[in-house]
């Protein structure tokens, strides 16, 4: 996949690439993927402050945002946030880097899967689709590992080779790339390659853990498990990742389902 | 669109609806749906205990939630809960209704406009899709005024006739309807009526209010307005209530961008 041409020639300096990510500016992921990311250009990277897993493509409207810059060397700066993935992108497109082109978007690594819909749940897909919102390539990484000290080499191999692919091919007609990209957590050497899939239908089935606080007010906690609706299909990102490749799904923003309109027109006329 | 036998067909109260919305349990637009949903039968609704606008499909992992019952009567129960409009149907499917059947979600009546782009940030429609991993139809209204005392006679006109139409025909080859509902803030008698269309291209800009807290520490808070990018193309929602209509967008909850699988496999060679 990368060769040494593309190689060198990916490692200009001239280049922009903004990264965040859901897991927290502290998390061991966002260190992995800013490391990869300037390989290929200056970095900034605006993070959120605290862990913001499962916040989707939420934005922070009844709240001041507050800002922390961490690292502030010539090719990477590195912020926090007190807001959302989302609103660490809108911050830096439209304030920070707002006279500046940014070449990519690099969301992650996110700990813990973001395969089939947690496409919709992510915040670390959400920054990644914000991304292709501004026009911008977009690529947002997992791996499958909710360890806070999860092994990121066999993910940051991967990053390298798909950041590469997409900064010589950002486009297709005219579109920009958003790739939901899954590492699976196995030895490097046992993954088979990069798979192109799409993205699996399947629900959370959640179970509301109830208890009660100490003044005896009950409460509900957030639980639950992933029930695969087409485990045998062998062109989904579940099924990439449970037979050892790394799951890269292109994602869409145009939500309109098409082939439902006709049906639409009819029975509400 | 309605006539008197859908009208009698639908009003049965062995229907079961699930009501929910984004700008919490006391708003206006909340009352205005449930008023609708009981004409259609037995409603059950779990609806934010705060604003959760721009909430979109997030998830609350980090927090228990808390739940207070405010109606209970034969056909009405009201609930809210401290989190996500997403949370409230999970909670609804999940635990409260796990052992019946929902025959549809109704998320809203939202005070302001969830068309075109908004689909992906607004917690209306959050609500509304997620309705729609669990099988089940659901259409998200929303009124183009954010005002909270908003007039939503003619909302709950459209709303009644899209509620009907949808519980005669909820499913197209198998897949369950989900609909993002805009009507135009105009008096009833100047809307056109109800136009089929697909989401429109456009993006939210932002401008971050800068200033500074009680103890100078600077903060931002997002605001913005909306950039339309195709103002001209008939068939968008943003055209439809520009120019008098209800806008219906079926939506649809596979991100994968299908056209772009063949040149990502070239490019990740």
């Amino acid at each position: 996949m990368l060769n040494t041409n593309q190689n060198r020639r990916n490692m200009s300096k001239d280049r922009l690439i903004f990264v965040s990510n859901d897991d927290g500016y502290r998390a061991k992921g966002f260190a992995a993927a800013i490391e990869v990311a300037r390989e290929f250009g200056r970095v900034v990277a605006v993070a959120p402050a605290e862990p913001q897993s499962g916040r989707s493509q939420a934005i922070t409207m009844y709240e001041p945002l507050f800002l922390e810059k961490h690292r502030d060397e010539p090719d990477v700066e590195v912020y926090s946030f007190t807001g959302t993935p989302v609103d660490c992108v809108k911050w830096a497109f439209d304030h920070l880097l707002l006279n500046e082109k940014v070449d990519l978007v690099v969301s992650g690594i996110n700990h813990g899967s973001n395969s089939a819909i947690n496409v919709l749940y992510s915040g670390t897909m959400g920054a990644a689709i914000e991304g292709s919102f501004y026009g911008c390539p977009s690529v947002g990484l997992s791996l499958t590992d909710h360890d806070p000290n999860a092994d990121f080499e066999a993910a940051k191999h991967y990053a390298r080779e798909i950041i590469s692919s997409v900064l010589d091919n950002p486009l297709q007609d005219g579109k920009p790339l958003c790739l939901n990209v899954n590492v699976p957590n196995i030895p490097m050497a046992e993954i088979n390659g990069v798979k192109v899939c799409r993205q699996c239908r399947g629900i959370w089935r959640e179970e509301f853990y109830r208890h009660e606080d100490p003044r005896g007010k009950p409460y509900y906690w957030l639980t639950g498990s992933y029930t695969n609706y087409e485990p045998c299909a062998a062109d989904t990102d579940e099924w990439a990742l449970a037979n050892g490749y790394v799951s890269v799904v292109p994602v869409q923003i145009d939500m309109t389902s098409y082939s439902q309109m006709s049906h639409l027109e009819r029975i509400l006329k």
